[in-house]
């Protein structure tokens, strides 16, 4: 390695041909599939990434740190567990210890551990982000760390590095966000204003009422109340609320609703017993298992809803959060230390898919942390009741071989429109893209495989690229009506 | 594409060298593998195509619609999962509720939906039985539906197309079929006197007369009575009728039986205990959990027996039965709606593999719907008990990924020889062939692989592909006597 | 196939590109990143190597049965699962019944039944190591047993395949055996008078003591009084002998402890709960149920005493032990029947990691035979919580299929900082070299594809596959006081 190399820091540009086989007719397959789809705009059905940020003009990324690190558990967890202190990286503590404030600090600490990432779909993304949105080639390292920071902070600070401005060059044609039933959508109203309506959309998430035992219950049902307007004094006047907030969302542009849980488990309860748990709640008396039932009791209710508002039903479930109750305790939830259990789909689902899943007014799309559940219980399920389409790899699967797991675990047996695409999920906007392209890509050079030893023919492979990129997203999610780019 | 692919429809042949890594030094040996066994005989130890198809010289196969939609689940449920009733496919109803009966209808709303089945199992069964038996290549459309049929339509008519004439053409060696313990099994006996006893076999499958909570138990119980001719009043009496009908079975041909179980656990009961629950069960009291003790407690009968008779005993395990309620009420039982579920087969099977484990006069082959216990639980314990054997990749496994799966998951730790090779398990009788070429193709492709990295030799992998393709099969269920062709 | 070369055997010599994909950048990728790690030394934290064969001056391998097969359960397990008698392969019986003493003709029905060994990791290490540590190329069969046992038995009687002499010659850097918590490691006293101190080391593990149903218990408590000179007649003196043995192993340069359990399940009993449950134990009245809380209390204890002394604590979890329970009760603990069962890691560890997981004084090094709980449980937890590595794949899953995928499931989420390298566990010495070779090349072979595929750059792999073949281990057990050798 040369000195004029050291100085400039290894050069960390993406291959064109990344995660496609080298095997010469298999690239050459996914590079033609993958040339057909790598433009088609970006289908955003679910995501974390804060509506403030398109509703303000004025909003910007923040410094290197902000945009790349603190917010990011993905990127801050992996640090963490090879013994970075959080506060060392400025993730921001509930009871105001102080936390590392100079931004610069925190960049050069991520820098040092940039090795920690390699392998790692997180070091994929942030490699082709440095690339693909800063133009940014050289690797991170402690000894290019400065540097680095000061070129992004000022290409951070131009215009055209304004979230508006990005969204419009990443191509973004829908991006959904994730908000509380209680949430006054006042972010969303204004970009409607503005006319980005059909662009940035609402998507409702009633967790916080709907789990009992959510630390702060109390005071969302006051929040739901307010919204609302509906006083909820009782489990009726509970679900009328959220029939209200439903019918507000929608006209906001929401289309779908999302809805964790530790258990894929839907139990209606007998009205009377609804009513009496929720009355225990309201007295502050609810037990946990309680609120088990009534989380299995709302996922019901929730589907019965939709049946009747037409929003898509979303379903996250396995993972027992906030494992590490000293991190959870000092950090908050979504701190990194989510760890998935095992799910039993099959039975748990049962009553829902019984209920609703035959019915053409419904729609369900189900989430897993437990891949062992895709061939043997959700590939099957999804294979057979009409309502019910596999959502994406989700969270730890969102990686190129996570993905490639899920392609072979899932359409032979589901179909590959049995699946409802790709969502990034991600809080990390700037990532939007990356992560977009390594499913575009991972599923063009499955496809390719599949082309090259005959299992489908040429036009299958382009239609299937198509939708896995852009069509199952936009169908999914009842994104119909505007016109569909054809492949050939 | 221009006017005259149009009106043909696009080419829709296989490629001689589908489902081979396109690797040049890993196809080359895979066809040099698959030149050796792709026209071995085909040996079927376990499937459900109805006797009375070969016993009666006059049966048809008739029209395309019975032959390739309305009695094969996977078809049907994969089109009903995307919208199409199964009203309209023609699968008979329950009730009489009228089905679609005109089956150029059903054939064309097939052909529409021909797209759902790309990069599934079926799909490649299809294409394959389409272009092998049929010798017609075009992929089916809206467009060219009409056509086909007319062409399948003619074809089924002719004698060559018969089903015997089909047997004969396909190369079967041996198949065996699935029937209930209180068959007369008359269409065997008729099948022997015409001298085909050594090519179709029955399999006691007593699953409908061990499961007092099977509806049609009382019934099956008759049934048993007659068929017997041992008076079946109580436990005892039971279990002299099953050991007459296994007698019977062995005598009309029978190598094996069958039996299905939602969870693999085998548990004798204390005979008194069994002798009570068969009393409850008899006037019609048996609970749930009689049903479930008494299937455990069979299941360790039945390889008592096995010991006695020398029957191969077959587990199926994990299939949660008619989870869509309202299909199974209108449709019957097998209509698409089996989901799996987890399986414990290392503590569930311990004390049957205790018992018999390691008995020279039993063999048990068993199949699972959960695939993560290949490599965790099954292949160890079919590795280390000399009764038992692992049986091929079932129902959703049976495709390229599943069957590669299983290899992977199995091979290592149980070695070849505690597998108990392929079977094509199904109604669909034309679809034999293509069901075991595809096995031919993965077990030779993956034995390419490890013979192009030095993991095997040549003589190892041809002595393999041989076993995969028959040696296997054909040890496992005894059917030792006939020569063996060798590979080289 | 000649006659020449039947007389002599098929030529059995491992290809110097094994296990390397044979696309031709990849395979010129792998050979170019094993070119830097394959000669190594070893690091083999873990493995039950008998010391005695190192401190022994003069001892020697045995005969060729003695050396490949009486010992290793896992080639007499694939025997006795095809029906070769374990009394024939010379396995010695517990009750004294006289096993086969002539060690030709075990060797003899070892080499008749080879072929069971085909692409199982068992046939590779057996192949690798009779051509790279005897030099003998010849495929074992009936025909040429008699021939190779000469052959072998004369190398064997040589020094230069002494086991003292095979160590060096293998570049065994450190050996680490497993030592009950009584023992008073004399072998590794000598070893350590001799200067061998550095080289092998003893390993703490208590199983013996803190598993209450052990059969042996009460006399496992006896020795442990005895070697520890602290009396012990309750929990209190239990505590005190097991706190002043772990220092002795320490001073006798253990660098670790290990813990065998059925379940991953750690939960801490009070203090006057686990005193009467010892008390009950004394009096020989402890229940199973007592012995289940046990195990998951000293699993705490020893994490606590851990963060106190900085031995490394591993866990080996979810073996059923004896399955077989008449092979068992013959022929004692080991010998073959060890099933594996499912895991729950992520409830099962909570209060451990809780406790410990963050803390810098504490390391915990897991592994699992349910490998569905990689990429589920593992992975996440392992990438979060500072304390915890995630151990090489195990024992059924140490195959080269076995750690493809491990290493698909793990490294994303995890990263290849949270895993501990690898380790050869075993008791086979001569096969530690051939076993290690296999990880090296599968990890250079995964970081090949990574490379071609653009997933990481060149400075990446030439560090983690020198991370995967010895720096991992190395730091994983605190053995960083040497000069590490670079790759570059």
């Amino acid at each position: 390695m040369g000195a004029a190399r050291e100085t400039a820091g290894p050069v960390h540009a993406p291959s064109p041909d990344r995660l496609f086989d080298p095997e010469p007719s298999r690239r050459s397959a996914a590079r033609e599939l993958y040339a057909e789809v790598k433009d088609l705009p970006l289908v955003c059905p679910h995501g974390h990434v804060p509506p403030a940020l398109l509703s303000d003009p004025d909003a910007t990324l923040g410094t290197p740190a902000d945009l790349f690190i603190i917010p990011d558990h993905y990127v801050y967890r992996m640090l963490y567990s090879r013994g970075v202190p959080m506060e060392g990286l400025g993730v921001p503590t509930r009871d105001g210890t102080p936390v590392e404030t100079d931004h610069r600090r925190v960049w050069q600490r991520f820098c040092e551990n940039f090795h920690l990432f390699r392998a790692t779909p997180t070091g994929l993304w942030l490699r082709d982000e440095l690339a693909n949105v800063f133009g940014m080639t050289e690797k991170p390292s402690a000894g290019n760390a400065r540097r680095l920071y000061d070129e992004l902070e000022e290409k951070l600070s131009r215009p055209e590095f304004s979230p508006r401005a990005l969204f419009r060059r990443f191509g973004v044609e829908t991006l959904c966000t994730t908000d509380a039933a209680g949430d006054a959508l006042e972010h969303h109203r204004s970009l409607r204003e503005e006319g980005w309506g059909d662009t940035v959309r609402p998507t409702f998430r009633p967790d916080g009422v709907t789990d009992l035992a959510h630390p702060d219950w109390m005071d969302n049902i006051e929040r739901l109340s307010e919204t609302s307007g509906v006083g909820v004094t009782d489990y009726g006047s509970f679900a009328r609320a959220l029939e209200d907030r439903r019918a507000f969302f929608k006209e906001m542009g929401a289309l779908a609703t999302d809805h964790s849980a530790l258990y894929p488990l839907v139990r209606r309860l007998p009205k009377n017993e609804a009513e009496e748990i929720f009355a225990r709640a309201l007295r502050g008396e609810a037990t946990e298992e309680d609120a088990g039932s009534f989380t299995a009791h709302m996922l019901h209710e929730m589907a019965r809803m939709s049946t009747e508002d037409g929003l898509v039903m979303q379903m996250h479930i396995g993972s027992f959060r906030d494992h590490d109750e000293d991190v959870h305790q000092r950090f908050g939830p979504d701190s990194g230390a989510d760890i998935p259990v095992r799910a039993d789909w099959t039975r748990g689902l049962g009553e829902l898919l019984n209920d609703f899943g035959s019915n053409p007014r419904f729609r369900l799309v189900v989430f897993t942390l437990d891949e062992g559940a895709y061939a043997r219980e959700l590939a099957p399920l999804a294979g057979h009741y009409p309502a019910m389409l596999l959502g994406a790899p989700w969270w730890f699967y969102d990686s190129p071989l996570g993905m490639r797991r899920y392609l072979d675990a899932v359409i032979e047996t589901a179909g590959l429109q049995n699946t409802a695409g790709f969502n990034d999920d991600t809080r990390a906007f700037a990532s939007i893209p990356s992560r977009h392209d390594v499913w575009r890509r991972v599923t063009c050079d499955w496809l390719a495989e599949k082309l090259i030893t005959g299992v489908i023919d040429e036009e299958d492979a382009g239609e299937m690229a198509h939708d896995f990129a852009y069509g199952l997203a936009r169908r999914a999610y009842n994104l119909e009506g505007e016109p569909v780019r054809s492949t050939r």
